[in-house]
């Protein structure tokens, strides 16, 4: 939520997040903490703000920062990837009064002795680290690109190249999901379902495995399309046939149809799920379908 | 890097991941703490296996987990909402002898004690939880979708309505890095640079503020380029003029000149970073110039 900011900018509690790197660790790692504590975030009165300091590695800006915080009553998570700077920032905490949590630390040290080696100590990015152009970069490249161009229905015709297509109604989210699952390195197709319009031969064609069904509860689709309807800018005639409760039922019905006819492919429900969550989802089972392990996992080799 | 998998797929050592939700938390954190151990991983002979088990929500999957993890002579890296599951989690494996790393815990407990609230306790996706419609979540979808659109010079008369615009040559990263920066929830355009063929006028018309140049060392651009044009089976004209190295050093310069005459415009070096990484430098660079904080920061509010 973006939060009431009534001139009161400054109030609530702050959090500095600090990485010798991009940040996107650290940020991450306090998002999933801070879901802990959405009954008191801004919307119940109690907001938090968080600062991001990003590509930190000098001493001295560290510790500007954690004057800073000292200042601002701010707590301090942090991932350095010298010890002798994380080792600064514990210590500077210490002696400031600040509360702090070293995220990269105690996994590092976890797997150091797991492997048996000892860390590197280099941030990314350092002078000393070259940067490996890896199949594994140029694959995830190559995913995002095909999926941009296969978004909304387009290139049927490539369906067959697809490791994952999804299919569903409009607002069901197959846009940004199959955008976050080929940052992942999977290439995606989407496939519209609309009520009236066929649905292009290659989907029925494609191995069902890899066809996943999108649905969504008719209230709160209802909800999402008038937001939309009204956000584009559509006239009323196309925007009542778009967001009219009883076009939602029937076209949600259309496709439950489709999906019944289809039992190979998995019908996902997306109600009240965040991308990322029925990203978690499609991924489970399309490894369990394709490894069919005993015990369900996405595994990958370093 | 994918690995060479000689049919010693079991070889390596293993970290299993596990989550009550997504695992895509914890997953980072590991990959973060992996980014230290480059100097032995798969390449160097010492391989690691990762293997992620999400949605563990109860405590009977996640002693299984731990058996098999002890079994595989396997460490566990957790992040577990549930304070009880959690410390399940800690005592199954000190009692199988499993080195074992709390990855939300800490950082939770220092959050709470900071704001004086206790965490709420349940995993993302618990039934109690309702997942609100924030107006955040629809300007990501917005985000990605507006991104999408623009694409590759894609609707240049759109311009005005990007909060960031990517200018490079072919193979500096612009559509990853776009998509990237969407997902984030900036509108993102991007505009190739093609020795030959005319910039748009809007380019020149758009805030200088929000425009970045993209640049790259000619000797990589050209190993990127050989290697694309090998993939999309260019043929041997089309494919010269694109990668030979005269032609990849004229390009570059052209796009010199071209930033060099928008001094406004902040050119970013790519060589040799990951996408996330150019879009951290991006969006340092994008919130300083907004904020003119005297501590080069992104904030946010929850
Ligand atoms: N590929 C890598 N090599 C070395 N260190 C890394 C790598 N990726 C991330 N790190 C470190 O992990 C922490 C989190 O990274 P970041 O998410 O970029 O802030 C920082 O301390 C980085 O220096
Ligand atoms: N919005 C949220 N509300 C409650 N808990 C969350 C939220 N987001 C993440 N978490 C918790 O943070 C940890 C990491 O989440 P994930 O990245 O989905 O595996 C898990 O223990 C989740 O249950
Ligand atoms: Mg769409
Ligand atoms: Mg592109």
């Amino acid at each position: 939520a973006p939060g009431n900011e009534d001139g009161e900018v400054t109030t609530g509690k702050s959090i500095y997040m600090v990485s010798d790197g991009t940040g996107w660790t650290v940020e991450h790692a306090v998002n999933a903490a801070l879901g802990q504590f959405e009954h008191c975030l801004v919307d119940r009165g109690c907001p938090v703000n968080t600062h991001l300091f990003s590509g930190i590695d000098d001493v001295e800006r560290l510790m500007e920062i954690v004057k800073q915080a000292a200042k601002e009553g701010a707590m301090l998570v942090y991932t350095l990837a010298d010890p002798s700077m994380a080792e600064s920032a514990r210590q500077a905490c210490k002696l400031w009064g600040i509360p702090s949590t070293d995220v990269l630390g105690p996994i590092t040290e976890a797997v150091a002795s797991h492997l048996g080696v000892s860390p590197s100590g280099l941030p990314r990015g350092a002078p000393g680290r070259k940067f490996p152009l890896s199949e594994e970069y140029f694959k995830r490249i190559e995913a995002i690109e095909f999926t941009i161009k296969q978004d909304d229905g387009a290139l049927p015709q490539n369906l067959h190249k697809a490791e994952i297509v999804l299919a569903g109604v409009s607002r069901t989210g197959k846009t940004p999901l199959s955008i976050y699952l080929s940052q992942k390195g999977y290439k995606v197709a989407n496939v519209p379902i609309v009520i009236g319009v066929e649905l292009p031969d290659t989907l029925f064609e494609v191995e069902p495995e890899k066809v996943f069904g999108l649905t969504i509860n008719p209230v709160v689709l209802h909800t999402i399309r008038k937001a939309r309807a009204k956000s584009l800018g559509f006239c009323e005639e196309i925007r009542s046939n778009y967001s009219e409760m009883d076009h939602v039922r029937a076209e949600l019905e259309f496709a439950g149809k489709i999906f019944a006819q289809n039992p190979a492919w998995p019908v996902i429900e997306v109600t009240g799920k965040a991308i990322e969550e029925t990203a978690a989802v499609v991924l489970r089972l399309y490894h369990d379908r394709k490894h069919k392990c005993s015990m369900p996992r996405i595994s990958k080799r370093y």
